[in-house]
C-alpha cells in the first residue's frame, strides 16, 4: 500500500482523484488538503462520498502534511504549486501537479504565455511531462511529474502517430476543441452559470489559449521541428467531456485504412488508447467517467486532408485518471491499476 | 465464480448490469442475449464497453444459452419475461427478473393495472419481491426474485420507516415522484427525444401509471392495512436520476429530528440507505452512478406534515444495482461486492 | 406612446422586460437603470439585443431619473425596492415592483418570512397585488402594484377556480412546485453553476420558502379562509419553465370532466390562461417564451383527489411578461397588447 | 395581405414558420398541409399554438391546395418536393422550398451528393437560391427559390467578404460546424434520443456531409474560382443553434481590426448580419429565436491565418427566419417585417 496525499482536494480534479483512489487496491488516501474547507469532511463538500470516504480536509502545513505521504498529488492554482511544491521535493516526496507549472522546457514560453513570473524555475528541469504514452520510462522514476493540460493531452495524442511518421505538413495543423464545462473547474463566474451555458455554443481564448503553447512544444518534440499549430477551444452545454477535431494536409496521399493500421500499431501496447475501426468516430460519452481516449481518423480523398477525431473525458484522461496512470507507473502497479472500468454512457 | 447471463442485455438496464458485473469480483458474464444485436459485439452497440467487454449478443435459442450460467438476469418486456422465464425455473436456473411480471401477491392486480393477461400466473406465487432492505432473507434462498421498479424502490424506502412505526396517517400518503428520461428505456418515441424533452418538465401518468399499484401492495404489507396513495411521475430533462417528494399527515407531532433518528435506527445496518442530517436535502447528483438511495426528512410543524425526499439512480438502486445486490444476496456474496463505488458526482 | 423606465435593468427580469416592451406597440422604453454597469450599452451586457435595443444603463440618481418615464418597472432587490420606490410614488409615478416588498396585506407577515424589518410600511397598503386574473380593475388605477413571484403565480391560478367555488378541502392542499434555474436569477453562486445544476433534481426551500407566505394570503382572501399549504420547490436542469403539481381532496365526488368544465367557465374570457382538454397535461415547453399557463386537471377517482396541474414560464406569465400585461391594464392598452406571441416550444 | 400555405407544417421549420407569419403584420396563412396529422389542429401537434393559431392540417389534394394561396413555402424532403412543386410552379404559384431539391446549379452535383436521380431537372435552372445578402434582387422576382442549408448559410456568410476581396488562400478553408440536434428536424431515431444525445459531442458525417459541396458551389460563384473545402459537422447537446468555426490562411499580413472593418463595410447595409467589434466573439444563444447572423474575427498573427466564428439559430436564419426574409423580399415589403424581434438569450 503506497500512502498518498491530495493537495487541493476540493476542485473537481480533486474529487476525481479521490473517487479513483478510494478504490484503488493499492493506494491509501492518508492526507486530504484543502484550506477552504479545513476541518469539513469531504463528503460534506461532496455528498456523494457520504458512508464511502469520510476523511476531513486538513490546512496546509506544510511539515505536519508532509510527513503523511509518500507520493502527493496537487491540484492547485499555479501560483500556489510553484510556491509549495519546492518544498515536497526538497524533503523528496514525489509530485504530480496538475498545474501547468512545469510542463515547460523553457520556462520563458511559460512566462511569456501565462504572463506571470516563473516562482521557482529551478524545478522546471526535473518535471517529466505526464504523458505515459509518450514518457513512459521518464515518469516510471521522476520525484516530480507535471501532468498535461486536457486539451493537450486529446490533441498530442491524437497527432502523435502521424507525426512520428511524418505524414503531414506540419504548417497546415488545426486543432478545433470542445470542451464540457467542468473544464473550467468548480467556479462561480458568471460564465459558468447554468443559465448562461445551457443551450449554447461558443469559442473563447481564440488564437490567445495557453494550452496552444503546451501542445507546440510536445508536437515540436515529436515531430523533431518546431511546430506552430492554429488551436481553438470552445464550450459546449454538457459537463463532462472533450472532442478535438484536428486537420492536417497529408505529405502524400494515404487512405483511410492506411492510416488507421499506424494507429493501431503506434498504440498497440495503450490500453487506453482505442483506435476506431473505418467507419466510426468517437462520441464524448463513450469516454465519460473512464481513463480512455478514443481516435477516430477519417482521411477526405479529395483534399489530401487528414481528419483526426479524439474524445476523452477532461476529468478523466485528461486530468484524474491520468494522474492515477502516472502514479501506477511511479509506484511499479500494473497502469491499468483501478482504471479497468468503462465510463457509464449515461 | 458464479456464471450469470444477461437477457435482453443491449437495453439500457442490460447494458448497466454489464458494466456493474463486469467489474465484479466473483461474477462471470458467460451469456448475453439479443434478439436485434445477434452475432454483433455488446462493444459495437455501446463503444464505451470497447477493449472492456467484447461478448458477442446470442440470439434467445433457450436450450443453448440455459446451459450458459446459473443465475441468469432478465431485462425484458413483460410479455417476453412471461413466455421465457417459466422455461428456466423448470430446468433450476434462478432467475432475476425486471419486468412487472412477478411483482404482485395477487396477479388480478397485475392484470387490472397492466390490462393484459398474465401467461405465467403459476410462477408469481413463487416470487420474492427484490428489495432486499425488506426481504433480505427471502431473497437468499429464492429461485425467481421480481426486482422492483424504480419508482417502488424510491417510495417504498423513503416510506418504510413511517409505516413501520404507524407515524402517519395512511390515508393522506402523497408521492410525487421526477425521473430522468433514461427511466423509459432505450425507446425511439417523438416523446423521448432530445430537442423535446430539453428544457422542459411534465407530468405523466397522473393519477394512472401502473406502478401505483406496486407501490401500494407494498406499503399496504408494510404497514398491515390496506393503503392507497396519491403516485405522480414526471419527466426532468435528464438521463439519470429519480427524486421522490413524499407527503403524509404526522399521526402525532414530531419534529424532524425525532423522525431522522428513527430512520437512522430503521436503516442502521443498511449500507445502501443514506439517512440524511437534519437541514440537508438529496440531489439526484449525489447518487448518479451508484447503488446508494439518500433520505431527507423535514417536518412542517406548521401542518404536523412530514416531508420526505428520496433520491436514486433510476438504473442503479432503482435497477441495475439493486439486481446486483439481489444477486450478492442470492449468491451469499457480502451484499455490496461489486458495488462499493460512489457516484461520479459529476 | 407612454414613456416606462425599468430599474435594475440587467436582471433576467429586465431582460425579459426589454424584449417584451421594445417590440410593445404602444410603449417606448425611456430609460434603463443599472448601477454595476452604468454608461454601458444594454446590448454589451446582453449581446442577443446588438442593433436591436442600443440603450445605454443610467445610474440611480432618482431625480434625473424619475422626470424620463410616466411608468416604471422595478426589478431589484427587496431592500433597495424599500427604499427607492417611495420616492417615485411621492411624486406621482406609478410603479410596478417585482421584490416582495410590497405583495402583503400584513407587513407583519412579510417581516416573519423574509426575517426582515420592512423599510416602507407606510406604502404597503396601498400596493395592489399585481395578478390580473384575480385583481384586474384595482390594477387599472393603481400607483404601486406588487408582481407576484412566479410560484404564487402557478400556484393561485391553477387553485382559484376550486377554491372560489369550494370545491376542496382546504386543510389538505399540497403544492408540488419545479422550476428553471433562471428563477433563481443572475447569480453567481454555486449552487447555480452549470456543472453542478446540469442533470440533477433537487428540492430546497422545505417547509421554508417564503413564497409560501404569499400564496397562503392570496389563497385564503380567494377562499374567505385561513389556508396554510405545504409548498416545496425544486430546482430542474433546465434555464426556463415551472410546473407546480397540486393535490386537494375533494370535498364532494367530482369527475374529472366536471372539474375542467369549471375552469374553463372560470377562465372563459382569460387570454393567458389554458386549460387543458381532458386526457392532455401542461409542459412547461408549451408556455416558455410567452405570457401562457397552461392548466391541466385530473380527478383520481379512488382517492377523491384531484390533481392540477399548472405550467408557466417563470420570466413570462411568472415575472416579465405578467408586468407587461399589469403595464396594459394600467394604461388602458388591451390586456394582450405585445403579448400575443407564442412561446418557441424549441 | 399576402395568402400563404405552407406543406409540411409539421416539422419544426414548418412549426417555426407558422410561429413568425403568425405575427407577421402583412401575411395571412391560409392553408397547412400535413399528410399524416391532416383533420388535426396544428395547436393540437404543437400545444403553445392552443389559442394562438388553430388552423386545420390539410391534406395535399394539389388542386384544392394550390387555390388556397399565392405563395408557398414548401419544407417537404427532396423526394416529395421534386415531386410537388412542380405543379405549383406551372399553375404559377410562386415557391420557397427548404429542400436541397433546387439549390445546385449544377444537377449532376446534386446527384452525386444526395445519390439519387433527380426527378425534376428542368426546375433547377429557374430557381433562385434563397441567400438574400448575396442574391436579393434575384429573389424580388423569383418564382422559386431554394431556401439554403442551415451549415451553408453559416459558412457563406462567414467566408463572403474575405473571398469577395480575395483575401484568404482558397485551398485553406476549414469550416467546423456545429449544430443544435433539432437540425436534424422531428425525427425518432435513436441518435437523436434526449438520453443519446445528452451530455454528449460528436462529429458526424465527416468528410461527406452533402452540405459540403452546396458550401462550395456557393463559395466558388462569390470566389471566381473553383473552391473545395473541408467541411466537418458535429452535434452539441442542445436544441437550437449553430456555430462555424471558420479557418483560412490569409493572402498577405492583415490585423484583427482590417478584416473587421472589411467585414463591417462588406455587410453595412445588412440588418441580420451583426459583425462583432474587436475582442468579442459570437455564442449560439445570442441569435436563438432570431433570424441574426453574429461574425467574430480574430487574425492569429503568429500564423497569418484567419479565424471566422459565425453563429446563428439552424431554425432562424438557418431555415425559417430567412424563409421569412425571402418572403419579404418576394413580396416587396422591408425586408425585415415580422424579423425585427431579438431573440430570447435565456
Amino acid at each position: 500500500m503506497v500512502n498518498v496525499g491530495i493537495i487541493g482536494v476540493t476542485g473537481y480534479v480533486g474529487m476525481e482523484i479521490v473517487r479513483l483512489l478510494h478504490s484503488h487496491p493499492e493506494v491509501n488516501i492518508s492526507v486530504i488538503v484543502n484550506q477552504s474547507f479545513t476541518g469539513m469532511k469531504m463528503s460534506d463538500v461532496y455528498p456523494h462520498l457520504k458512508n464511502v470516504f469520510e476523511m476531513e480536509c486538513r490546512s496546509l502545513d506544510i511539515e505536519g502534511v508532509m510527513d503523511k505521504a509518500d507520493i502527493f498529488v496537487f491540484a492547485l492554482p499555479d501560483t500556489a504549486s510553484q510556491q509549495i511544491i519546492p518544498a515536497f521535493i526538497e524533503k523528496n516526496r514525489r509530485v504530480i501537479d496538475h498545474s501547468g507549472s512545469f510542463r515547460y522546457r523553457d520556462v520563458k514560453v511559460y512566462e511569456e504565455w501565462y504572463k506571470v513570473k516563473h516562482a521557482a524555475p529551478d524545478y522546471v528541469n526535473m518535471a517529466v511531462y505526464g504523458l505515459p504514452e509518450i514518457y513512459r520510462d521518464k515518469i516510471r522514476t521522476a520525484g516530480l511529474v507535471a501532468n498535461p493540460g486536457c486539451y493537450p493531452t486529446c490533441s498530442i495524442l491524437g497527432l502523435a502517430p502521424l507525426l512520428a511518421h511524418k505524414l503531414v505538413d506540419t504548417r497546415s495543423i488545426i486543432i478545433n476543441a470542445v470542451s464540457g464545462v467542468s473544464g473550467a473547474g468548480r467556479k462561480t463566474d458568471l460564465m459558468y452559470q447554468f443559465s448562461e451555458r445551457t443551450e449554447s455554443f461558443c469559442a473563447y481564448g481564440v488564437a490567445s489559449h495557453r494550452h496552444t503553447s503546451e501542445i507546440e512544444q510536445e508536437l515540436s518534440l515529436l515531430a523533431g521541428e518546431k511546430i506552430r499549430v492554429s488551436f481553438t477551444p470552445h464550450l459546449a452545454p454538457m459537463k463532462r467531456g472533450m472532442l478535438c477535431t484536428i486537420y492536417a494536409d497529408l505529405a502524400e496521399e494515404r487512405n483511410t485504412a492506411e492510416l488507421i493500421d499506424i494507429y493501431k500499431e503506434y498504440y498497440r501496447d495503450e490500453f487506453f488508447v482505442r483506435v476506431l475501426d473505418e467507419g466510426k468516430v468517437p462520441e464524448t460519452k463513450h469516454t465519460a467517467g473512464s481513463n480512455f481516449i478514443d481516435i477516430g481518423i477519417v482521411v477526405d480523398k479529395r483534399l489530401n486532408r487528414v481528419i483526426v477525431l479524439s474524445a476523452l473525458d477532461n476529468l478523466g484522461k485528461g486530468a484524474a485518471g491520468q494522474a492515477v496512470q502516472v502514479l501506477n507507473l511511479m509506484c511499479g502497479f500494473p497502469e491499468n491499476t483501478g482504471l479497468k472500468s468503462p465510463g457509464l454512457y449515461l
